[in-house]
């Protein structure tokens, strides 16, 4: 497994690959990784001919500086991790080398950016859009991996790529939880053992709200009575709940004309957030 | 010299060509060609092994329905010269060939939005963003040539691709201009003989503009001059003439700091609207 940082040296590397005819997958990641990494990179290892994981914490995604700040950071265990789950380069740019200049440009998503995520983390998805397609560009993998975890940005990214037609197949890989239910995330380390029992809490009640849907109630219910039994729990600060179409992330009120429908919710366990969704009913 | 409509046709042809090492150049045109395109051809044609180029008239980057509506055609004629130039794939796509769903996507490229053209062409930028950045995915061209004429057009081109680090080397080309100086441009086919005269007056005023201030005027005296002088003519109507930086289109009192200083001037001539600029100061 070879480690690079240079922009420069990676795209000759590839270059030589690509004239060789070989596939190229690529998982972006911001370290710190876990099962859901590797779940990623399984997929891709299993595709491609040659996989390249990023490694960067992308400073113009986070909306919040402090959230920055408190991004875990590990990089000889996310090394030993990669190596283990057979990746072929590891691409860990600095600041300096991704954003030579201050970035001008921000990207809008429309509607995707003013619902869920996009309204309560200003900017965040231009950032995303920014960084992609830098790495899309850098990379020009024929595969790229993102987890189902953070649904509405799979959305968005699906979005950036069908619509400037980026030479690249996007694909969705399922969420992977712990023992407890809990939707992995880097953002857990941040959290002790019983955060993490609470942070499961927001699980059980999407489970829930599927459960009551399954039994013929509305969605407007289904979503007030979850919302009720999450507000009587302690030490878990729900953001919002929500059933959208999952390629839109239009609220719906029913599924009666939508082929791919999400439970999705963010919430907040001891000043962490967390995020987690749910497939209520899925495209085949 | 090959036509296609198809991105998919297209995209299998560059593929093969890519895997043997060609070089690919894109000359990017919304059609009514005119010698300031064939220049762009014969650059490109010079440089790399194949020459792609598209002719679209991209709708996203009207501000005006009108103009849209009004911008000149001549597919015929169009590759008549691109056959004479030596062009070797030229793509013509519909607008749903381009655009198979609504764009939702929308670039913004802050202070390159709300100077001249940005100020005046609400969207016109964004439109542009779109589509050059569609156009680099699918040709992924190594080298993209861009007329000077729209001198911010390629600021904004450029800065597009360096922030987003598409691998494409955008190439300025110069200005062709009529014998009597007129800038040429598509929409010139729009103005009568006599209407062109008009037009070429506002060059013969950039020029004179030039000449005030390597007589030592200051940039404000100078302009403040020019336009006074347009505003002493009939029939050419200005809406804006400034100086700026060619580079981020700052506006500038003086040349002291910058490498890169354009007079940048736009006026309508029986409501055709023309724009044109020229370089006071140029990097080597």
């Amino acid at each position: 497994m070879k480690v690079i940082h240079s922009i420069l040296e990676l795209r000759s590397i590839l270059k030589t690959q690509r004239l060789e005819g070989k596939s190229i997958g690529l998982v972006a990641t911001m370290g710190a990784l876990h099962q859901g990494h590797l779940s990623l990179l399984t997929h891709s290892v299993a595709q491609n001919d040659l996989t390249v994981c990023s490694i960067f914490v992308n400073p113009i995604q986070f909306n919040n500086p402090e959230d920055l700040k408190k991004y875990p950071r590990q990089e000889q265990k996310d090394l030993d991790m990669l190596r283990e789950g057979n990746c072929d380069l590891v691409f860990i740019p600095s600041t300096d080398e991704m954003y030579e200049q201050t970035t001008m440009i921000q990207f809008n998503f429309g509607h995707l950016e003013t619902v869920l995520e996009g309204e309560f983390r200003p900017g965040h998805f231009s950032g995303v859009g920014v960084v992609v397609s830098k790495l899309f560009n850098i990379i020009q993998p024929d595969r790229a991996y993102f987890g189902q975890k953070d649904l509405q940005q799979l959305a968005v990214i699906k979005r950036l790529t069908v619509e400037l037609n980026f030479p690249v197949e996007v694909i969705g890989v399922p969420i992977m939880r712990e023992s407890n239910g809990l939707a992995m995330s880097s953002r857990n380390l941040r959290l002790s053992d019983s955060e993490k029992e609470t942070a499961a809490q927001l699980y059980q009640s999407m489970l829930k709200t599927k459960d009551l849907i399954a039994s013929g109630v509305s969605f407007a219910d289904a979503i007030e009575n979850t919302k009720n039994e999450i507000m009587s729990l302690d030490n878990l600060n729900l953001e919002y709940l929500e059933i959208v179409a999952s390629d839109t992330m239009k609220v719906l009120q029913n599924a009666h004309d939508t082929t791919d429908v999400s439970i999705c919710a963010a919430a907040y366990v001891s000043g962490v957030r967390i995020i987690d969704n749910l497939y209520l009913k899925q495209k085949n």
